[in-house]
């Protein structure tokens, strides 16, 4: 177990439990435990709110109650979005995964106990887990989706796994052109804006410079470079065969 | 617009929509905008998956485009879960949220696009936006539910609006019990042990300072070491009264 276990406490709908596998694939978790699921497993309809995770539902474990479910961990999350007069440390989703990752780092099992969709986790089953994790939400609005709550905990975990590291990194990573390409382009342009009669006289120093620094916030690519080029010089070819 | 938009672009079905707005409302975001949603609206079975959030819904504001949708605002992110060879900053949820905080910080009006369930944004959306949003997902089950999406994306919102405030803070505030108190606890236990022989010869010293390093590892609040001290006191009278 190298990552956090998520343990579902009597979840009903199927729909939930999917969705529930289908956030955990999202972000790299695959040990899903059933406490008692209400009206029986496997239900019908889980297996298509899963949206492929088919593997993670497939492998889910069945346990009658909650401490038979979380025996062989060594550290215990219960979630809950109401305060239950219990004295444990209480954690957000990033600050309970931080701790998560220094245990199983360590080598110890993590699970994270959630709750059934309308009433959540008992007294005395959050009474079975080190601490607790609640949800930075607003309190006029705090009723989190199964799923949902299990994504944010997936997601936090992944965060930390990886580092954050997005699946790409976007194309802009050709670093801006040499110096001496850029000032051949602002050269270029002036000539030609000067050759049409752009520039009032005496403002053409300070209407430059303010073009330029327009250009310099672009921080062109020399690709940036070479279409803009030839973008302007389209414009003034077509004005110079106009003319004769 | 003190809080970034939220926009689906032609969303299909009626329950992510209402999930949508039950997510946003968990994050306290509140505005919301559908451009062209499928087979109309407002749509049956969104109500109920809002679960209590129908203000949002109510207040959603139609479109026909997703570049009407936009004209109001001064910068937008467009999500997506595959790379689409377009010269844009790509932002993970979190960096993009300390981008978004910061410009709607100075007045800026700041929106999020999400495409379609199946198929995500077109090219030409994406290229309305000034950069791309994606996920830390598991490149092998990169497919986020709408609402799931959203979800993130105003969970990270809350985490830089509010500092990551939780509801709740635990019951754990109370401070570890004054030393004296923590030695008289001690000393109490220690002639409890001795009384039944507990400590072979010799052995008393290093056996006490290890179970002064159990307890000191609780913290202890005044609480806690009367609430032991009793529990110890109640086994100790027991076998005095059976003594006799």
């Amino acid at each position: 177990m190298n990552h956090p276990v998520i343990i579902l406490v009597e979840p009903q709908l199927a729909e939930n439990i999917g969705m529930v596998a289908r956030a955990m694939a999202n972000f790299g978790l695959s040990e899903l435990r059933l406490v008692s699921p209400r009206n029986g497993w496997p239900k019908k309809g889980a297996h298509s709110a899963a949206s492929g995770a088919t593997h993670i539902l497939e492998g889910a474990r069945l346990y009658d109650t909650a401490s038979e479910a979380i025996a062989d961990l060594n550290y215990v999350f219960a979630t809950t979005a109401r305060e239950r007069g219990q004295m444990k440390r209480v954690f957000g989703p990033d600050a309970a995964m931080t701790e998560a990752q220094a245990r199983i780092g360590v080598g110890q099992g993590v699970g994270i106990l959630f709750g059934r969709e309308r009433t959540g986790l008992e007294n005395d089953e959050i009474s079975l887990a080190d601490s607790i994790i609640t949800f930075p939400v607003d309190p006029k609005f705090s009723s989190l989706n199964l799923a949902q709550a299990v994504l944010l905990m997936s997601y936090e975990w992944r965060k930390r796994e990886t580092g954050g590291a997005l699946p790409f990194a976007g194309e802009r990573l050709s670093p801006p052109a040499p110096r001496e390409m850029v000032v051949s382009f602002f050269d270029y342009i002036e000539a030609e804006l000067e050759a049409v009669n752009f520039y009032p006289a005496d403002k053409k120093p300070i209407m430059a410079r303010n073009m330029r620094d327009i250009f310099h916030r672009l921080e062109m690519s020399e690709q940036d470079v070479r279409t803009l080029r030839g973008a302007i010089r389209a414009l003034a070819e077509a004005r110079r065969l106009r003319k004769p």
